[in-house]
């Protein structure tokens, strides 16, 4: 009886978790992509630049003013100040539209700048900022102070590089073109959102209103620190989805206390939820913690096509992914992987990650206590081909089969990701400037994180990339900072202003 | 090779969870105790009881004072003040020796009644309270309000019924017996400390110093409200012990972000220590979620004993589970058990219980990190048999023998059962009160719960009981609660400090 016990324990292991293994793509090395092809941008704009020059120290204010601007979408912190903010700015550039958006939650704000032009550039914009633990910043995160750092004088803020100072950077580019020349080269439309590190739950709305005009827009960028610490550029092509949850454990009528805390000695008859939340977290990966053993988690990522397998190839001569592991802090990536493993697992890779959880007594000491409930923040980044409604059914589902169904999920975001292609106009553009600057880049087919992309270019047919040089970090943790006068490697502010007006200026004569 | 694997993996579930099942002991039914062997006390102390329905106001206005005195030991808030004003009490009533003991942690106190009494009678007292979440109280947990139960007036304080309501009501009789008499029937010896609820870690440092002395007591009380919300007397012959931990999960060479949390994203190659956290947390227990799968952690528990058999018998002829369960607002028992199983595993049963558990970020909305660490606070309650160190020690080998060596513990308390037989001196004179109240209590031979009660039973060799009359509830939770003026079916304060004043007298003559 008990043998029969375990072999039928034994199938139920490998129908779960045995058979899942990550999937690794084959990619061939063999055809490198290079920017050799693309000569450097060669326009002559030296009146602008040297307006630029002269104005620094009020461009960085303007950095500084937009900084500290709280606006913490999470916690409705600021957050409508600062979209007056912005549509002022619009505004004091002579833009023929500067309007708010409402939207169902934060609003958002459209900027329309007609030069008469031929092309038409459409900015994304966002305008809001992550939350912040004041007493891990070395300087006060809304103080936007002037910091050290090895790379030179920086802004220390949040929102410094996520994503304020390369905003404001590009809107100081515009003023200053129009102050010397009285037009732009393109036209402008600009959509700032104020919920993106919500997840952009009402972005689409925004796309909504002025959807038929945007589509005759013939590209988007997205103002965007890009540089490393070394100065090395790097070009994102697309971004992962996301889906983010809540996952609620709590005493109900499969056991556990229902409406508060019991005494903890009260666990010799009384079930646990927040053992519960704990298993059912586990439930979602193998015993690596890396795993995903939601049944088909993987079946839907899209294979690597033969222009992204040639862009890693060039990618994996020129990246130093040994600096990263150094810059975050971490000793030893997933299973001591390093090289094209890593860049796999960063442009295919689904994830599975806990943002957060918390339960019962978190004070000093001691305390006795069985909760009642118990609560995880979750996300799962999603590489092109998974559907983030199906990753949540999935995942729901497999709760469900593995008996959790008393576990709850609040999902607060979901979308998918995005991809352009290096073959486009726009990236050419791009290409061709940040060689100017001798920050020749490398193009990586897809970033790790996520962002609404996929409005830009599933929903509106449009090319889309961040654009900027410049370095910054900190984005979702303590010091932010985004570099303004540069020790040599990277570009200060000057720099990266005037990166963003030949942009405007290639882009109109591509 | 996959099927290989896949009977590799099957052995180890067998080896590490499928084989272990709770224990459930045989209990013979057959032989219940009864109270009935044992008469109601019949001494006439009738003008020590009028002394007290006279001095009722001012009786509850010292438990009051007591009450609203804060001492939290966790937080070490109002420690000390408390100290003074216990060592004052005993002052002030006469005691011979009153006196602060140093410890490592908060201190002690000592009181010596000095009644040249044949028998002597020892006390133990704890004057420190669990946190408070202030939000959570219906009046503020340091207030001491008066509040309307079904039971009756109420004191509602955190600390009303553990432990200071009992507690100051046992000193208030030896100060009617004073007052009437001049002199007590026993000696008495009490030692209060101010860290029972950090688990007690200094308490053998007070009995350290009068060891000798208190060897030579004929048996403990601990003062406490043993009556159920109808007015049931209940009895406890013993408690569990416990162990206590926090679990820490941490980046490292294992991997993870080591230094602060990195961004959410980089999941897809980083390992997430909030994810280890959750998997050595489920890998102590079974899929049920209560099953302690550690190796050997069920082996050392001490079988029931003929006179436990019996008081079990009694136990449950009279026991209603059923009023437990809704008092705690509990739906279903573990496994839906019921009647004996829960008594047993109440009296019988390890646990693995989590109080708390906390990680990264816990506010409202999306934040999108990879944490570095995550922390969780634990406790195991130890039937008679286990030992402590030992079941720490099985814990991290299990820990480490699933991998987590990384995953650390951190012990905050651990100290074993205590058990005293229900054929002592000490537990007939109390039974004979009990009866003379209308309170014929039922016998219950331990309590889910834990305290240092192998000081007295183990070392220093002594019959060992909580006492008293009353009705309290919320140790450990919101709106503690402490009745002082019945509405019928529980002891009111008069009531509850007359039976203190019997017991010194039964105890003296028994």
């Amino acid at each position: 009886m008990r043998f029969l016990l375990g072999l039928a324990l034994c199938a139920t292991t490998l129908a779960l978790a045995g058979d899942v293994v990550r999937p690794k793509h084959e990619i061939d090395l063999s055809n490198p992509y290079s920017t050799d092809s693309v000569p450097a941008y060669a326009g002559d704009h030296a009146a602008v630049h040297a307006y630029i020059d002269a104005e620094i120290e009020a461009h960085t204010a303007a950095l500084q003013r937009w900084m500290r601007q709280r606006s913490i979408s999470a916690q409705n912190v600021g957050v409508r100040d600062m979209a007056e903010m912005v549509r002022g700015d619009f505004e004091a550039l002579g833009f023929a539209e500067a309007e708010l958006v409402n939207t169902a939650g934060h609003p958002g704000v459209w900027g329309y700048y007609d030069a008469g032009a031929e092309k038409t550039l459409m900015v994304y914009m966002m305008y809001d900022v992550q939350p912040v633990d004041p007493e891990d910043w070395r300087s006060p995160p809304f103080e936007a102070a002037l910091v050290d750092t090895p790379q030179g004088r920086a802004i220390m803020a949040r929102g410094a590089t996520n994503q304020k100072g390369p905003q404001r950077a590009f809107l100081n580019a515009v003023e200053a073109i129009l102050a010397v020349d009285g037009e732009l080269p393109v036209n402008l439309m600009i959509t700032a959102e104020g919920e993106e590190e919500l997840g952009s739950p009402n972005y689409p709305e925004i796309v909504d209103r002025y959807e038929a005009r945007l589509k005759q827009a013939d590209g988007v960028i997205f103002p965007m620190s890009g540089q490393d610490p070394a100065g090395q550029m790097s070009m994102v092509l697309g971004v992962k989805g996301i889906v983010y949850w809540e996952l609620e454990a709590r005493g109900g009528a499969w056991g556990g206390p229902v409406a508060a805390e019991i005494h903890g000695s009260l666990k010799a008859i009384a079930d646990s939820p927040v053992l519960r939340l704990a298993q059912a977290i586990s439930s979602l990966v193998g015993d690596d913690g890396n795993t995903i053993v939601v049944p088909g988690y993987y079946d839907d990522v899209r294979p690597p096509t033969a222009e992204e397998q040639s862009l890693i190839a060039g990618y994996l001569q020129q990246a130093n992914l040994a600096t990263l592991r150094d810059m975050l802090g971490v000793e030893r990536w997933i299973d001591g992987m390093d090289g094209l493993d890593v860049l796999h697992d960063l442009i295919y890779a689904p994830t599975m990650n806990i943002d957060g959880i918390w339960a019962g007594y978190t004070g000093v000491g001691v305390k006795t206590i069985l909760p009642h409930m118990a609560t995880a923040k979750m996300d799962s980044r999603l590489p092109v081909g998974i559907d983030p409604d199906e990753a949540l059914a999935k995942i729901r589902a497999h709760l469900d089969a593995r008996g959790f169904e008393d576990v709850a999920m609040n999902v607060l975001a979901a979308y998918p990701a995005s991809q352009t292609s290096v073959g486009t106009d726009l990236v050419r553009s791009a290409i061709a400037v940040y060689k100017r600057y001798g920050a020749t880049p490398i193009v990586n087919p897809r970033a790790a994180g996520s962002a609404p992309f996929y409005e830009f270019t599933d929903r509106l047919g449009l090319p889309m990339i961040p654009f900027g040089l410049g370095h910054g970090r900190g984005a979702h943790a303590p010091n932010e900072v985004f570099v303004v006068e540069s020790a040599g490697e990277v570009a200060g502010l000057a720099e990266i202003e005037k990166a963003y007006a030949d942009l405007l200026y290639a882009f109109a004569a591509d």
